[in-house]
C-alpha cells in the first residue's frame, strides 16, 4: 500500500499502523466469536467489554478517552479533549446476530487510527477531533436502527422505546437504563449532546454491496445515503383448517396472502428500476407460528418483516401507498387481515456536498481516481446529516456484503480508507 | 334425536349411550389437554395411557380387548374374538398439537358405542366385527401420514421410518420400538395383519371441511378419499447480504422466491378449480432461520411445507409436474437452488361402491336423506382401501374444520353417525 505520509513517521510505519488495526479487530473478533460469525448484541455486556477494550488501547496510546450520556466512548487528542467545537468521527460497534467483524467496528478503529497517529506523530488536526464509538446502530436487536445516534441527537421516539428485544423480550427503554443511562432526557427526546458543537460528522464504513469489489477501487467516497420504511413484524390473519378438507372457495389462507403481497411489492420493485428509479425491498424474517403449525393445517397466521429503502423520498412514499393499497386488495379477495404494526422509518439523507469534494480530493491526495457512490445501507450518519449536521462517508472495499459471517474487508483497503479521512482531518477547513 | 332402535333396549336408552360417549369423549381431553386444545402425539405416553384408558372402559362393558402387533387396541364381543374373518371399524387417538379432541377419537369411540350397545341388548352382528383404535395417523410429528395403517399393511417405507419427530429428533423407527413393535417386519414390508381377514374397512370421522354445517346435515357417506403428495421441507437456498445494499440485479433472496413459486401454484390451483377438478394446496410451515434472520439481511435460506391433495391421481401428477417446471424457471430467473426433500405420498382411494349403498341404506335407516359427499382430508382408511380392503366411511358435522382447538362435534351429531354404522354392521352382508 501506499501510505507515504505515514511513512516519513520515524516512529511508526505504515506496516506498523497496519498490524496495529488488525491486531485492534482480531482481538475484538476473538471475544465477540458466535456459533457462526460474530455477534455484539445492542447494549449488551459483549457491546460494554468492546468499549472497555478501545478505552485501554485509546489510553496506551496517550488519547484521552470520557463517556457520553449515552454510554458511548469518545476519544480525541488531550489537546482537543475540552475543544467546544469539532469535527466527529463516528460509528458503532453491535453487530448483527451472527455477522461480521467489521460492519461498525471498521468506522471506529479508522477513527481510533486517526488519532494515534496523528499523536504519533506529535501534529495536530485542521479543526479539534473526537472520535465516537457508538452502540446499537443494528436493528436486529430491538427492531429500531440508529439507536445510541438518535438518543444523542434526541430523535428516539417512544414507540421505539417500547420495542423489545428479540431475545429477552425486555423494552429497549429498559435495556438503556440497565447499562447506566439517564432515561429522562432521552424520553423527553431531548439531545443528549449539542449537534451545533459537531462541525462535521464523518463515518468510514465498508461497503455492504458488491460495487467495489466489481470495480476494483479499495475505497470510495459516499453521495448519500438510503432512506427506508420498515415493518419488524407484519401479521397476516387468516383461519385455521385442515390442509385436505377445506374446498378453495372456504380458504382464508395467510401464508399464500402473505406470498402474495411479496410477489406484488416484488412486481412493483422491478418496475420502479426498470424506470431508473432507487430502490430494494427486503422481507428478512417469516415464520408460521412453530406451537401450532403442521404439515396438514392450514395455518391462522404468518408473521414476516418487511424493509424497503431508497435515496428518494417520494419513491419510498410511493411504495408505501402501494402497500397499503396491496393490503386492501388482499384483504378483500383472500378474506384475510394484515396487522401491520409499528412503522419504522428514516428519512434519506445526502452528505454535505462540501465535504463530498473535499473528502474526494482527499482520495486524490492518497494517490486514487476519486470515485463517488451512494450507500445502500443506512448509518448513524443518515441521522446527523437529518439533524442538520454536515456528514460525509467513506466505503472500504468489503467483499459478501455485510450483516453475515462472511464479511471480508482486507486490512490494507481499510487502511487506504482511513488515510483519506486521515487527510481530510489534516487538511479540510470547512 | 331419534335413536329409534337403541330406545327399545331395556337396560340403556339413547340417552344413556349418549352420555357415555360424551363422559369417554371429556375423560380424554381431560388428560390429553394441551395450553390450547388437544395434543395427543404420535407413539407418545399420552397416546399409550389414552389406550389403555379404552382398553379398561371395553373390559368393565365386557367386550374382548388385545393389543396388535402394532401396539394398537383391538377390541370385540367375546363370541367375535377369535373370528378368522370379520368387519374391521378403526380409527385413530392421536392428534396434531394443539389440535381438536375429535379428529381420529371419534371414530374408535363410535365402534366401541357399537359394541357395547352390542353386547348389552345381547345381539350379534350380521358378520364378526373388532374395532381397532390405532395410533400415529397424523403426519404433524415426523411427516408420514397413516403411519399406523401402513405398518400393519406392510406399507411404511424406508424413507418415511428414517423421517424424525419434530420434537426429539428421533426417528420414527426408534419412536416405534421404543413402545414395544417389533421392527423386523416392519422394515422388511411384512404385514403385521392379514388384510384377506378383513372382510371390510369401516372407519367414522369427524368432517374436516365446512360442507355437513352448510347442508345442515348430521352426517353423510363418503364416497372417496383425496390422494396427496407433500413435501415436509422445501428448502430455497439463495444468498445472505444487507437488505439495504445488494442492488436488486445482485440478489438472490429465497423469500421472494418461495412467494413467487406459491403464488404460481396458487394460480394453477385457481385454474384446476375453474376447470372442475378437484385440487386443495397448503403450505402450512414456513419460517426463516430463527438464529440468523434479521429484518435488515436478505435470508440464505427459507423452508416451508406443502401439501397437495386431489382425487383424481392425473391432477396429481400434473400439479407435480407444474411444481418441478416452476421450480426451474424460478430457480433460473432468480437465481436460487430449492431442495425438495422427500416426497410423501398417498394415492387417491376410492370407498367400495357395495359399501357405499349399504351405508346409504343405513342412513335411510335411521331417518335420513342419503348424502354422499368426498374426503377431503386422507384417513386409515385409505391406506385399507388401496391395500385391495372394501371400504367404507361415515362423516360426522363438525365446526370450525379439524387440526385446531376449535374442532366442535356435537355429540348428538355423533350418535346419529355411529348409528349408522351400528345399522349397516347389523344388516350388511357383503
Amino acid at each position: 500500500m501506499t501510505m507515504v505520509s505515514m511513512t516519513q513517521s520515524p516512529a511508526l510505519t505504515a506496516a506498523d499502523y497496519e498490524a496495529m488495526a488488525a491486531q485492534l479487530f482480531d482481538d475484538i473478533a476473538a471475544f465477540s466469536a458466535d456459533t457462526q460469525g460474530i455477534s455484539r448484541p445492542a447494549f449488551s455486556d459483549l457491546e460494554t467489554k468492546t468499549l472497555a477494550y478501545l478505552e485501554q488501547f485509546g489510553l496506551s496510546h496517550g488519547l484521552t478517552v470520557t463517556y457520553d450520556a449515552g454510554q458511548n466512548a469518545l476519544f480525541s487528542l488531550p489537546c482537543d479533549a475540552e475543544a467546544d467545537a469539532f469535527v466527529l468521527v463516528g460509528s458503532h460497534v453491535d453487530t448483527v446476530p451472527q455477522g461480521g467483524n467489521f460492519d461498525g467496528l471498521a468506522g471506529v478503529i479508522a477513527g481510533l487510527m486517526c488519532l494515534v497517529r496523528a499523536q504519533s506523530e506529535g501534529t495536530s488536526f485542521a479543526r479539534p477531533v473526537k472520535v465516537l464509538a457508538m452502540r446499537a446502530e443494528e436493528s436486529a436487536w430491538f427492531g429500531p436502527c440508529y439507536i445510541a445516534s438518535k438518543a444523542l441527537l434526541g430523535r428516539l421516539s417512544e414507540a421505539e422505546l417500547r420495542t423489545r428485544h428479540k431475545g429477552d423480550n425486555q423494552t429497549l427503554d429498559a435495556h438503556m437504563e440497565s447499562i447506566g443511562i439517564d432515561m429522562a432526557p432521552v424520553r423527553d427526546g431531548t439531545p443528549l449532546m449539542d449537534a451545533s458543537s459537531v462541525l462535521a460528522y464523518i463515518e468510514l464504513h465498508i461497503e455492504q454491496g458488491p460495487l467495489l469489489v466489481q470495480k476494483d477501487l479499495p475505497a470510495a467516497v459516499v453521495s448519500g445515503i438510503r432512506g427506508n420504511f420498515r415493518y419488524k413484524t407484519i401479521r397476516c390473519v387468516g383461519e385455521a383448517g385442515h390442509s385436505g378438507a377445506v374446498p378453495r372457495a372456504f380458504r382464508r389462507d395467510p401464508v399464500l396472502a402473505m406470498a402474495d403481497l411479496l410477489t406484488r411489492l416484488d412486481e412493483s420493485w422491478l418496475t420502479v428500476v426498470q424506470l431508473g428509479d432507487d430502490l430494494v425491498l427486503t422481507s428478512g424474517m417469516i415464520s408460521t407460528d412453530v406451537e401450532r403449525h403442521a404439515l396438514s393445517r392450514i395455518p391462522d397466521q404468518v408473521d414476516f418483516s418487511l424493509d424497503v429503502r431508497s435515496q428518494n423520498a417520494t419513491v419510498l412514499d410511493g411504495m408505501h401507498d402501494l402497500l397499503a393499497q396491496d393490503i386492501r386488495t388482499i384483504e378483500r379477495e383472500r378474506k384475510v387481515r394484515f396487522e401491520l404494526g409499528e412503522k419504522l422509518s428514516t428519512a434519506p439523507a445526502l452528505c454535505d456536498p462540501a465535504i463530498v469534494e473535499a473528502m474526494s480530493g482527499a482520495m486524490q491526495q492518497v494517490g486514487l481516481e476519486p470515485f463517488i457512490m451512494p450507500s445502500g445501507g443506512g448509518h448513524d450518519a443518515a441521522v446527523f446529516a437529518n439533524a442538520g449536521v454536515p456528514t460525509g462517508m467513506v466505503f472500504v472495499r468489503n467483499r459478501n456484503g455485510s450483516h453475515n459471517p462472511a464479511e471480508a474487508m482486507d486490512v490494507s483497503d481499510f487502511m487506504i480508507a482511513s488515510e483519506i479521512i486521515y487527510a481530510y482531518l489534516m487538511d479540510a477547513q470547512g
